[in-house]
């Protein structure tokens, strides 16, 4: 259903179901959750890579469960199975955002509804220039309940709208165009494109990445975060790091752990 | 001064006071916000129009009305009679920003000042490519007091500051650039192309085109947005909406709230 | 270290250092302070200028200032002095970020790690075609700490990681598609569009521009921003700024504080 296959510091997560176009069951999601929670156990991890099986990314939300939970009456007592179900979607797409590593989205064919959503949640979003996105929600009679403030935070709150209120599909150019995508790539391209990607993360030092996310993420007012980065600074310089890379950038040389990044 | 006509599920406000180019008079300003009030309880609305006649859109604060503001010494007690006629026309734009259904500002001519505000604050802005966008304020010894947040939340800080500071005037090619509009037509394509903007949100079920607006503006944290969404997605499936949309996807027809956008 | 010249209403600060490309020492980040916390006491001041001598706007933190941090142990009470130095220089950026007149930051050659973030914290960013802009810093095993934020602030968080966890070098052109700087001339150009920038404000009124800069950074709730600024526009019209900025408007004359505007 995933498959996850690692690549030198990178972990590539693959969605497959392609006889739903990957779509997003319950299972699914509760899989990718898991795998998300053991990859970033992995010392020196530098990326998180998720993509889609069979020429396609992710065709969103499966209707069949839809249809299933529909079909069952509400409990008399309790919270409501369709929220319960729809919200642990919406924790999968918090913990993607949370990565503590980057992660890449590599799109090819559809991103459609909560497809779009994982996309939107990536660091970077690499598309085939054949991809197609849309968030069709409203047309069926449902919102785009969850990936909604994800679209809206990557390519603000009125590009979003515009998009979701009238569910139309757009193509990978005009996603490059709102900055829903970050780079677009013919199809022959596309996976050289992810492997440039990971040899230009390969050349920072892994606990650096982190901390740039950490910053960057912080939800604390502005002199807080910079008092934190100010620590982290520090910890940078006195943890040998820094001296590393002072050093390696005077003699000319890669850094000890960039040295994988040389390799043809 | 304000035309009022329903078309469909959707309601066209017209600024209609040409000699002035528009120009918000408080009177203006306070139908104005009775119209939106009105507007929204209209059951299925799915969309407020805002445009003005006579082949501008707005001209902005009423210059004869800071003139006579001017002349009216500050009473000694309560608060600044200009302060509060400022403030109400913030309210009016605090009003369309929060407008429950998607708004359309369609902008010909000149957008300036406040017309600038009332564009910034909708949803969708669709300009004539003749059309003409400047906030002079500072050049004239006041500043954009009310419209500047708006304008900053629609195409960010520095550059609503740049044009700001400046109190240069743009063109529509330039306010496309910006963010500033969304959409450039040539005059004979702007009302094609509004009316191509109504018939997609006819697609659209009513009252999820209501929760998506909601979820994309609350100002509640991430967690307790994505509580909210997943409350409104189970509200979807639970109310039938979902379930036709679904039923009607399968059979490949229209759902029944969107038979009305199949109409040639 | 720094050059201070007053031009009409502008105060030009020149980082000078050429022999490390201005890069930026413990000395300079408090001098460059000083100089702008005296700078905003001139009355009528209307833009501070930031750019850097030799051909080159600022190559970043000083490097051999980091290597003698790195080889004084930490000591054992008290905070650490590299946090505490590092802290400084974000104290620097907050202080250029909340300068109370416009800042235009004049980019040529390189622009590196702190000399991005003191673009990036500016109000308006002019660049020469042939410049250069990174942030290595996670090659080189430290965080780009205090930069961060308001790197991330200007063009976006997504935008701001991308260009950080890879370190890489990009052009004028790309940090303009970025929004890293806002207008790109060729070199012959550059000093000819800060004269027409300075030109421009000096047609505002010297209160507005500062009271507008205030509305839009306001950190306050909206409701809370527009009552101030509703107070503001009430004492720009009592003040007698907006008589005389209407009655010239009128007379097709230009307002007092705008005759300087006028010289050739």
């Amino acid at each position: 259903m995933i498959d996850l296959m690692q690549q030198g510091s990178a972990l590539i997560l693959t969605l497959n179901a392609p006889v739903t176009r990957n779509a997003l069951s319950d299972a699914m999601v509760q899989v990718l959750s898991e795998a998300l929670a053991q990859a970033v156990q992995i010392e020196d991890l530098r990326a998180v890579v998720l993509r889609g099986a069979g020429g396609h990314f992710c065709a969103g939300g499966d209707f069949s469960g839809f249809k299933r939970l529909i079909a069952v009456p509400r409990p008399e007592v309790g919270p409501d199975p369709i929220a319960v179900a729809n919200r642990r979607f919406g924790a999968l797409l918090e913990q993607l955002a949370a990565c503590p590593v980057p992660t890449i989205a590599v799109v090819e064919g559809a991103a459609i509804g909560g497809g779009v959503g994982l996309a939107a949640a990536c660091t970077v979003v690499l598309a085939s220039d054949t991809a197609g996105f849309g968030m069709p929600e409203v047309t069926l009679g449902l919102p785009p309940a969850q990936i909604a403030p994800f679209v809206a935070n990557r390519i603000g709150a009125g590009p979003a709208l515009r998009l979701m209120l009238t569910g139309r599909r757009i193509s990978a150019a005009e996603a490059m165009a709102l900055g829903l995508c970050d780079e677009m790539l013919t199809g022959d391209h596309l996976d050289a494109r992810l492997q440039h990607w990971l040899k230009l993360l390969q050349k920072a030092e892994p606990q650096c990445l982190r901390h740039t996310l950490q910053i960057v993420r912080s939800a604390a007012g502005r002199g807080a975060t910079l008092d934190r980065a100010a620590e982290l600074f520090a910890l940078a310089l006195r943890s040998g790091t820094a001296a590393e890379g002072l050093a390696a950038f005077s003699a000319k040389r890669s850094p000890l752990w960039a040295l994988e990044a040389d390799k043809p």
